[in-house]
Parts: structure tokens; C-alpha cells; sequence
């Protein structure tokens, strides 16, 4: 009698983007004429052409695959050298970071990689979320058994929710009790809000101090300007023994279609065993890497060094400047349309607040058949995210405008 | 405090590779002039270049990434339609196997859905592997907390180890006692044996009996030669109800640089939950590949297309052949060696019986230090894996009946 892992039974049926999709397809199938012009500013997924720097990267690398004696097999499971090499030195040695070529593990997405880190985690750590969330940090620990059921409102039992609210500037307070593992998001998915060194500073005393783990995703990074902000949580003294790092290419390179990211893993973080030892995780990490996955294509790595060239450095930031500039676009005729908007500035995500009385599903439904706009309500997130919606500026720039002036039109 | 996960604290630390690594390069180091003429017939790494119908779908498709009408961001989870479609089509339905498109799981490896799929399955069951064994699938185990403590021989309590030998073919029988899941593979890695039907029939019988579930392990199908040996599982009535099917185009496409594979888990394949109930596994992977994956890059799931075209197919047969063609010459050059040979016929792996009293290190050794050839010593596939050496086919012309004329030159 083979069993199955009933921890997915626990998991609520309703995943927010499939119910997205159904809701535009019954609008799209009855209303023909306005799904034409339908525009989606839904799902967090980049609109614009590789850089020239990535595509003539991997002709070669496809050309280098066809001769013998420049055929790759097997690579390193952790990633190339040369790749390794190229983020530690550009993304954080330039930056005054002390981190070595093997704390980076090449992988081939930050999504995988914040589901894959619980397998190196023991099962009775108390888990931390934010509320809203990317739901991604929830799901995978109700699969491995770290929570009870769900709620009505859709909260697993056993997880701690760290509200996100106007108050905190969308960035969570470390709590007042004991968490072992805690995820952080910044610049944050959904609410695009970017913590300050104030609030990591905080984060990181509270994890030296309870031996926490910090779980840091920053595969936004790229989309922070405010010269005042970190870019990565080792900015912070102390987060080489508390903190993982999460990034990647999808959202500054537009890989999400190319499949590469990496996360760091300092050989300095440790965590405690059930003889109350402390051990470091990186050795364990390497372990998991070797044994249950085999490297990112050859060729794709070869398009993700590229982005490290001067050429492509350049083309990374013309992405990331066209996206920025639809933020500000979005969120100033989300305004002028008289809404409360926050994020935006240090991220490609706009947080904007449903006018009284509205709630997200229900703002969702108008923007929709009205504007025939897909956004994201909030609710989707959490229960905190209920009377906010999100609008993603990945999109053309005529879109861009586009949206913006038809939220003006909407009457609420 | 931070736990980890002790599970990984009971892996054997000497791993087969990076020991053969280590010896190699001692080796090496002290004998400059036999490292230049080494030949590596140890790990099954391809050699051969990619087939020119993938290379050309790739270039095709690195250009599609650099135009925005043609960008592909996010694509399905699961594979693209037009993949699991030409999968399905040609893999299955061609010969006869009723398997749905949506049945077919793209994925980037074998060697990595062999271990995810731990994570859908619950942590009482019973684990049956075979000794010797494709190191993976224990080692998975041990890190999901299946097993307990290896004794001095490797083999870990709680797992339950099927002998492979001359007399069983090297392919196990089903055991007297029950077990839930059941490791299978074939074409066998290391042994190069292949199941025929009666002894899939057998596995098959079992498992129905006991609701057992087998995890068929075909990726090296592509080398069956022998028109009487089945190619998949589901050839056997009844095992579309009690098994996963994992292939790859690594070794028959020469993707083991490149990266893409699959898995087969058909919609009336159940397992049993907490409460006594039967529920299909096709829903648990659906939503564990979609919340811990985020697809296979789009141009190697082109280049994987590329393979099913009829240029490509023609292409994969060349690569078959040539090393199918390097284990016969392995095979024979072995055997005009004096010694006693079984498997490269439907599988590109010669398992090789030592000599009277050479232990599988001992003849590692010898043959590395008299032949600079780097061969796999059988034991460190398993306790019954030694007094046998694994020879790889995966080579150029040259070096197999190089390799085969010093085998013959080895007085042992």
C-alpha cells in the first residue's frame, strides 16, 4: 500500500492565477469585442526581448554544442565556475560584499529554490510569512508538513503571519515571539514596497539574537534606485550567520522564459541539530544541489554571463529603466483615477488601495469588464492583501499608457 | 534556533564520483605522462555533438527571444503543449501506449524527478532499491528521512535492498515480503542489463497486489535493441495503475549538458492516504511541479521537439548506434581479455566481473594505473556490486578500441 504525502491535501484547491484565468477566459468568451482589447497587467512576467548581449551568447554557446570538441556534457551541478565567479565579483564583491565564488549555487529559478531550501531544514522549525505573501513560501511548507490545516481565510495553522500594512511601509516587524525561519521578500512581491537598512538591520538582530534563519528573495533587486536602500541583505553586518539569499535573471535579464537564478549560501550560516550541534547548512545545500539536480543548461548559462559584460550590463539596465518608467506611469494615472497607490518606485509591482467599500475580487471584476484590464487582487496574497489590488508594470510602454488612462475612466 | 535537517548527517561522505575524482587526480599529478594518455570510461557522460536538427531549433529559438513578438516569458509549468504532445505521440500512442498528452511531465532531469517525486509520497512507506543501484535513488530517500543509519557497508536500516546477480540477469525479483515503493531501472545503470517481460510482469503482478507503486527508471530505453524487450512499463497491462514512468534525452539526444527529460504519471495511478482512502497521485505532481518549477527553458524544450522530428529521429539513431557500436568493441575487448562479461547489449554500460580475488577498487586501480583507463569499481554502486567494474560506452570511436586493445594488454 503505497501512501501518498497527504500534507498536499491540506493545500486550498483555488491557486490564485488559475482562478485568474478563468474569470478573464468566461469575460473574454461573453464579451468578444472588449477581449480584444484586453490588457494584462496580471501576472509578474517581463514583456521585452532577451538583451543582444544574451542572444548572441547562446548562438554561440548552441553553435559550441554542435562540434565535438567544444561539446558540453555534464556540467557542474552547483553551476559553472565562470558564472559563479562573474555574480560573486559583480553582484557582491564590487559592492564590497564578502562572498566566495562556491557561496553562489547557480540554479534555475529563485521559485524552485525557495521551495528546494526546506529540504536542508528541519521539520519543527516555527515558519514566519508575511501577509500578503508570495504564495509560493506558504505552499511549499504546507507540502512539507510544517503547518496544520487552513482557515476560512485561507491561513495554514502553525504558520506565523507578519502583517504587511500601510503602517509598516508593507515591510514586516520582526514579532514579539520566537520564529526559527523567516521568509522576507524586498523589493516585495506583491506589494512592491523595498525594506530600508533600518528594517533589515532590525531583521537581522532579531535572527542573530533567536539563531533564526532569514530566507531573504530579492529577485528584485535590480528595480531598486533609491541609492539609500540595500540591495542585498549581507549589506547588513551579521547576515553572512543568518541569512540566505535568494536571486535571479528573470526580472532584470527577462529570463523567465530562459530559466536562471541563483541563491547564496555563506559557509558562515549555521543551523542546529537534534543533538543541539551547531552545523553549517552549505555543506548540506552542496549536497542537495549535487544529488538532486544537474546544473542549468550550458547554454543558458552562457546567456546568463553575458548579462555580466559590459554590453550587457548596459542592455540589463534599458530593461529595467522601460519598466520603471511604466511604474511611474501606472501608479500616477492610478492616482490621478483618485486611488491610493504605494510601490512602484524600487519595483516593477504597484499597490494600489480599493476605493471604500470595494473589495479586491470585486475590483478586480470592474477593472475587468470595464477597463478589460487584468490586474491582481490583493486578497490573493492573504488576508492583509484585501482592499488592494497589484498591477504589474511588465508591459509595453503603449500599454503602459494605455492602462493608465483607462483606470482614469473607471467610476467607482 | 534554526534547525537543519539531520536526515542528510547519515549520507555516507565518500561518494563514488568525487572518490574516483580524487584517485584520478593523485594519479595524474604523479604520472604526468600516462595522465596524457588517459581515457575516461568511468561516468556515463555522451561525447558526441548535439544532432543537427537541435542545434538548428535552437538557433531558431534563441532569435524568437530576441524579437517581442516572438519572446516567450513564463511557459507552462509542466512543458509546452507541442512537447508533451510530440512525447506522448511518439513515445507512447506510435506503440500502441494509451497515454494522454497531460499524463507527460517535461522536466530538466531524471536524475531530479527521481528525487522530487519523494516529496508526493508519504513518509511511512516501505522503500524497496536494488543492490547494486544508481546511487540516487537511496541517497534521496536517506535525505527525506526514509531510512535510518548506513552500517559499514553503505546499506542504510529501514530500506530494503533487492540483489541483482548472474542468476536473477542482474534484474531483481519481487520480494517475499511487502514494500510500497519500488525502484526499477532498465536499461539497468550500472549493470547494462534490460528487463524482458516476464520480469516486468512479475513487478507489475506485485505491485497490484500490494498497491505498491513502481518508479520505472527508463533512461537509457533508447538503447534496447532486441525486438522481444519492452521499451516502457506501460507495455504491461495493469502498470498504468501501479507506476511512474522517468526518461530522459540525455543520452539519446546527448542532452546531459543541456538538460530536459520526463515524467510519466498516468491519471489512474492511485495511493493511499491518512484516512484509508484511495487518491490519484496525477493531481499531487500537477501542483508540486507548479509551485516547485517553473518549466524547462524554451529553446531546450525546442531543441527536445527538434529530436521527435523525422531528421532528428534519424540523427538519435546515429548517436545510438555509434555507442552501441563502442559496447560491442567494449564487450568483446573484455572478453578476448579473459574476463566474464554481462550487460552493453541493450544498454551502453559493460558490467565486468573481476578476477579471482580483485576486489572492484583493486581492479579501479590496476586498470587506471596499467591502462590509464578510468573505469566505475561496482562496488560503489552497492554491497553486491562488488568483485564487478562498470566500463561507460559513452566515448569517440578511437578510445573504445584503444581501451579495448590495453584491456587486453592488462596481465592481471
Amino acid at each position: 500500500m503505497a501512501y501518498l504525502n497527504d500534507n498536499y491535501l491540506k493545500l486550498k484547491a483555488g491557486y490564485l492565477f488559475p482562478e485568474i484565468g478563468r474569470r478573464v477566459k468566461v469575460f473574454c468568451e461573453a464579451n468578444p469585442e472588449a477581449a480584444r482589447r484586453l490588457i494584462r497587467c496580471g501576472i509578474g512576467d517581463v514583456t521585452e526581448p532577451l538583451p543582444q548581449a544574451v542572444i548572441a551568447a547562446m548562438h554561440k554557446a548552441v553553435d559550441e554544442m554542435a562540434a565535438r570538441e567544444t561539446f558540453k556534457g555534464y556540467g557542474p551541478e552547483q553551476g559553472y565556475e565562470w558564472l559563479r565567479h562573474a555574480i560573486a565579483q559583480n553582484d557582491f564583491r564590487e559592492r564590497n560584499l564578502d562572498l566566495a565564488d562556491d557561496e553562489i549555487f547557480v540554479s534555475d529559478g529563485s521559485k524552485c529554490d525557495c521551495g528546494n531550501i526546506l529540504d536542508i531544514l528541519g521539520a519543527k522549525n516555527k515558519i514566519a510569512i508575511s501577509d500578503p505573501v508570495y504564495p509560493v513560501y506558504g505552499d511549499t511548507n504546507v507540502m512539507a508538513g510544517h503547518t496544520g490545516e487552513a482557515n476560512e481565510a485561507g491561513a495554514y495553522a502553525k504558520l506565523v503571519y507578519l502583517p504587511c500594512k500601510p503602517g509598516n511601509g508593507f515591510i514586516p516587524e520582526p514579532p514579539k515571539k520566537h520564529v526559527d525561519v523567516i521568509y522576507l521578500c524586498s523589493p516585495n512581491n506583491p506589494t512592491g514596497a523595498a525594506a530600508n537598512r533600518p528594517q533589515l538591520e532590525a531583521w537581522v538582530k532579531y535572527a542573530l539574537e533567536h539563531k533564526s534563519v532569514i530566507l531573504f528573495d530579492a529577485a528584485y533587486e535590480a528595480y531598486i534606485t533609491d541609492a539609500n536602500l540595500p540591495h542585498s541583505i549581507y549589506e547588513i553586518p551579521g547576515a553572512r550567520e543568518c541569512a540566505i539569499e535568494f536571486r535571479s535573471f528573470s526580472k532584470d535579464g527577462g529570463f523567465t522564459g530562459t530559466r536562471c537564478a541563483f541563491t547564496v549560501v555563506p559557509k558562515s550560516l549555521n543551523a542546529e541539530t537534534k543533538s543541539c550541534e551547531f552545523k553549517p547548512l552549505h555543506p548540506l545545500w552542496l549536497r542537495r544541489t549535487t544529488t538532486k539536480f544537474n546544473g542549468v543548461s550550458y547554454i543558458v548559462q552562457r546567456g546568463a554571463e553575458a548579462l555580466y559584460s559590459m554590453e550587457g550590463k548596459a542592455q540589463v539596465r534599458g530593461l529595467i529603466e522601460h519598466y520603471l518608467g511604466n511604474a511611474k506611469i501606472l501608479r500616477e494615472g492610478a492616482k490621478k483615477a483618485g486611488l491610493k497607490v504605494f510601490g512602484g518606485a524600487n519595483a516593477p509591482y504597484i499597490w494600489v488601495r480599493t476605493p471604500k467599500g470595494v473589495t479586491s475580487w470585486q475590483a478586480f471584476d470592474r477593472i475587468l469588464g470595464e477597463a478589460n484590464v487584468v490586474i491582481t487582487p490583493g486578497s490573493g496574497f492573504g488576508s492583509k492583501g484585501e482592499g488592494y489590488f497589484r498591477i504589474s508594470a511588465f508591459n509595453s510602454r503603449t500599454n503602459a499608457e494605455e492602462v493608465a488612462r483607462r483606470l482614469q475612466g473607471l467610476k467607482w
